[in-house]
């Protein structure tokens, strides 16, 4: 197919979208393949279009490969279902909700396990008619706090989610490794660098979880790596607990002044000076820093948060956002601090923290609060501070959570070696649901022995519009976009230069015969000058250019590799044949 | 490719969904093409999905045939951009609306003429960039007061939509023309028997429109065609009012008592025995029968509207949405008349109707009602009636109002015959828009002379999802649904019976050689009684199914073709190339 420029419905830009942050969301608008509807919401031009439409057709084949089963369902979805399983109010704020013209509530489909659940209940009822994996390519809705990056986060966005169904736990892990195995091909076709990293399942629910993350600095998603070949998103990273230690020959807990220490640094310094342990001196690490958060509940109840943790460390929000889900975590306010006076900001200590305490706020450590350690914390009034309070003889907090941030060189939990952070961009995702679905909708199947069994399911998601801005945030670079042959919405580009009727003549033919060859041709039939041709076709990406022009008099093209920036002259005679070899291998 | 019936994510059902009222809706359910998620709102399971994807491929391929380029919007829809053409208001409680987290109004798009103006304005700037087309197949909502009939009339379903861009008149004419002409080739490619009537445009405003309907007796839309070649819809006939009558020596009103005539026929019988006209009987035709409702405007108002008519004709209540539209008809009901007591329910003439009347009633007549027309009608009080009341002397309507049946018989407005009435699927509706949404958005490009003009614009549907729906209807029997090759899910279904090896072995080989011609098989390889399988290949309405069964010792098969019943034998030796020049002629 050949398609012309001079009618091709697109505009470049020579502005950047005032938003854009990164690389994708810059290019995609500038080269004309999306465009802003509202926040978080983009159309796509025809060029954006084509793209999509062959992310999408990857992702159809390595789902038809496995024999997962392709089906549709509504984006307006009723209430009930997501009542059953308590998603209605545990999405909070996220999730699009309305009324129809009678008054009943629909939510716009963030994910669908509800939906399938019923589905595959209303049609199956025995274990012979398991395992079943059912898809679906779809547009998706999530009213995100903060949409950003043009589609890379957007609030209106294409998925494919899929879900298998099967009557035990070996069929579940089979049909999870089977998809597992598709992301992988799926990723590979993308030509996108990934790594698989253990991740935490959040609203989910289920018991194993990993994602595909894209690699790339400007990803919103940070997760580490070891040596050994550990690898986890930085929400999923646990932190094994030290041993306990004997704290028989411990000093006993004393009160001192500490004016004008405001750092943990200056306060180490101070009880370094004039408390000075006898083993070695003390560090931020010895510091117990107690942070209070108040948390949002769905169902809009709001209850306070305290979390001990080493002082060298703070708490990791990310992290804490996964902890606590559905709750959000939210500030703990000056009217909060004014409502529970025992709360001294800047000197909270464990003795008035914890449910059976003076604030009667639930009190969570960090898993290196073992029994036994001893800690510099504050003491509950302004410029005090105590020391030698021991874990286990001094306080007992009300139980462990791991949300410090994680740093470079921390050890790897398996003990494959220290740790280093890198970021991605969240491609895909896997869960091993298990029974919540299936228990809460009441899918059963008879088994072998005529017994009713709860089905166990997997979910399995790849953001498909996603794919279009994390394949151009992996390749874009400071000329524009930078197609693979795979998802460009062009073979090749054609660019003659000048008005010599030679030149148009022969580009004219070129892509007749490159056409005729199954290539699809862009044209840039335009009159325009060859900088703007040349400019334009860096910013749309295509992967190979011709450029036709004044060489031909001499015999000669000129052929240009968008991605190498390599330029080759081939023989104008027979130029079709060689293109044909190099575009259709 | 070959696709295993175990397996297919399919179940057969014995018993019509307790709400189906046409046979489409019925059978698609049924047979496990599409399954209700809430009401209007439905699912596609793999086999309607497959359907639903070759009716898409076979408008993609239309509109790309004429110059058509895709693009995609998507369906959250900021408010700004409706509220500037007033369609936020008047679309009234058919538009699903919503608020986001931030409390910012969107809604769900039901069609696209605003994004689309604006995205061109973005883009485009001069009348060298026209005439342009874009369209996309896209997910659309509308909150309907009845969903009814499946996918037939859904409140989520799947739209091609168009717009064209003209610079003038001529260009829209041609634009125009172009979809006519591709919309023709996407119904006969369907297989759909169709007519072309005119349309009203309703919501959409603009000039000039057309409807593609599907004929069906049990569609939504009534038409009337003449045997001279007009066709319209009943909405957008138009009655030709006669000549105004001279009245110089027309008798003067008389009130008249009229007891026990509690119908139009009584009333006529009492006139005709006791006030007789010289010249003929007195019939309905000659009462003149004055019909009040309420209508509800989109910003909230009601305000009441008197009808007169002949009384042998009574108001269509689509004809008067249609007229009335973006207001809402409603009842006039028993609280309204107590409002008005100068309306005597059942006597109500024009003495007290028009704006300017005791009752300040808007009073809109049918175009029959011309000055000269003597009629008998209301006398505004109990048990009484008047008779030669004369139009254009006795009283004078606020305007016309062309709302009344169209019934077999009546005159084509245009000469060419008595109409008949039949009924129809609406299919696509196309549209001159003009320059309504241009200019309240304010869409203009550079002329040749460098002056600034409105472009002119064309909007043109085709109903997706729905024409799987009518297809359906057109095709399905007493036995289930039959697909045209064109839109089928599978080319063939092969049917061993039985649990002879050779039956099996020679349907799984014949299978193979047909999948490696390109066929798409389903394979009926389900431990089911012969029975059973032969009713769910006529469920399932794939057009030719091959039967492996007993005569295989004799070296014989059976097709069978789903529309005509009829079934050959074939030579078991060799059936593949008979079979493969059947399918892929």
């Amino acid at each position: 197919m050949i398609t012309r420029l001079s009618t091709l419905f697109v505009r470049t830009l020579r502005e950047d979208p005032a938003d854009a942050e990164v690389a994708s969301h810059r290019w995609l608008v500038r080269a004309g393949y999306i465009r802003r509807a509202a926040p978080g919401i983009y159309s796509w031009l025809p060029l954006g279009l084509k793209v999509l439409a062959k992310v999408e057709r990857i992702v159809r084949e390595e789902m038809d490969a496995i024999g997962a089963q392709e089906v549709r369902f509504p984006a307006l979805l009723p209430r009930e279902p997501y009542e059953a399983t308590n998603r209605w109010t545990e999405y909070g704020p996220s999730l699009f909700r309305l009324k129809d013209r009678k008054g009943g509530d629909y939510l716009l489909g963030p994910t669908h396990e509800e939906m399938f659940t019923l589905l595959v209940k209303d049609l199956y009822s025995s274990y012979k008619d398991l395992p079943l994996s059912l898809y679906q390519i779809q547009t998706k809705y999530r009213d995100e706090a903060r949409p950003r990056a043009g589609i890379l986060r957007g609030r209106e966005f294409v998925m494919k989610d899929s879900y298998s169904f099967d009557v035990d736990d070996a069929g579940l892990r089979a049909s999870y490794h089977k998809h597992r195995d598709a992301y992988i091909a799926i990723m590979n076709r993308l030509g996108l660098e990934f790594v698989i990293v253990k991740a935490t399942s959040g609203a989910m629910g289920g018991s194993a979880s990993e994602e595909f993350l894209a690699l790339a600095d400007s990803g919103e998603d940070t997760f580490v790596r070891s040596p050994g070949g550990y690898a986890a998103n930085v929400e999923a990273v646990t932190v094994v607990p030290p041993e306990p230690l004997n704290f028989s020959d411990a000093a006993a807990p004393r009160r001192i002044p500490t004016p004008d220490t405001p750092t943990i640094a200056t306060l180490v310094d101070r009880v370094n000076a004039e408390y000075p342990r006898a083993d070695r001196p003390w560090t931020g690490a010895d510091t117990l820093k107690n942070v209070v958060f108040m948390l949002q509940h769905p169902d809009g109840k709001r209850t306070p948060l305290a979390i001990g943790l080493p002082g060298d460390r703070d708490v990791d929000v990310k992290r804490l956002e996964a902890a606590v889900s559905p709750a959000e975590p939210q500030p703990f306010g000056d009217d909060d601090f004014a409502a529970n006076p025992v709360l001294k900001k800047g000197y909270i200590g464990p003795e008035v923290l914890g449910e059976k305490s003076a604030s009667g706020v639930l009190y969570l450590v960090d898993p290196r609060v073992v029994t036994g350690t001893r800690w510099v914390t504050g003491a509950n009034q302004v410029d005090t501070h105590v020391i030698d309070l021991v874990a286990g003889r001094d306080f007992t907090p009300d139980g462990v959570i791991d949300v410090a941030e994680v740093r470079a060189g921390d050890p790897a939990p398996d003990g494959s070696g220290p740790l280093s952070l890198a970021r991605g961009i969240e491609m895909g995702h896997i869960f091993q649901l298990g029974r919540k679905y299936a228990e809460a909708l009441g899918l059963k199947v008879l088994d072998a022995n005529g017994k009713l069994v709860t089905v166990t399911m997997g979910s399995y998601g790849v953001g498909v519009s996603r794919a279009v801005a994390a394949v151009a945030e992996a390749r874009a670079d400071q000329r524009g976009l930078v197609w693979p042959r795979e998802l460009a919405p062009f073979d090749v580009q054609i660019v003659p230069t000048g008005k010599d009727g030679a030149v148009v003549d022969y580009a004219e033919r070129l892509a007749l015969e490159l056409s005729a060859a199954g290539i699809d041709v862009l044209l840039d039939d335009r009159k325009a000058s060859p900088g703007v041709k040349f400019t334009d076709a860096e910013i749309l990406g295509v992967p190979t250019a011709v450029v036709v022009g004044r060489g031909l008099a001499d015999g000669l093209i000129e052929v240009r590799d968008r991605a190498s920036g390599e330029r080759t002259e081939l023989n104008a005679e027979g130029a079709a044949d060689e293109l044909i070899a190099l575009l259709k291998p």
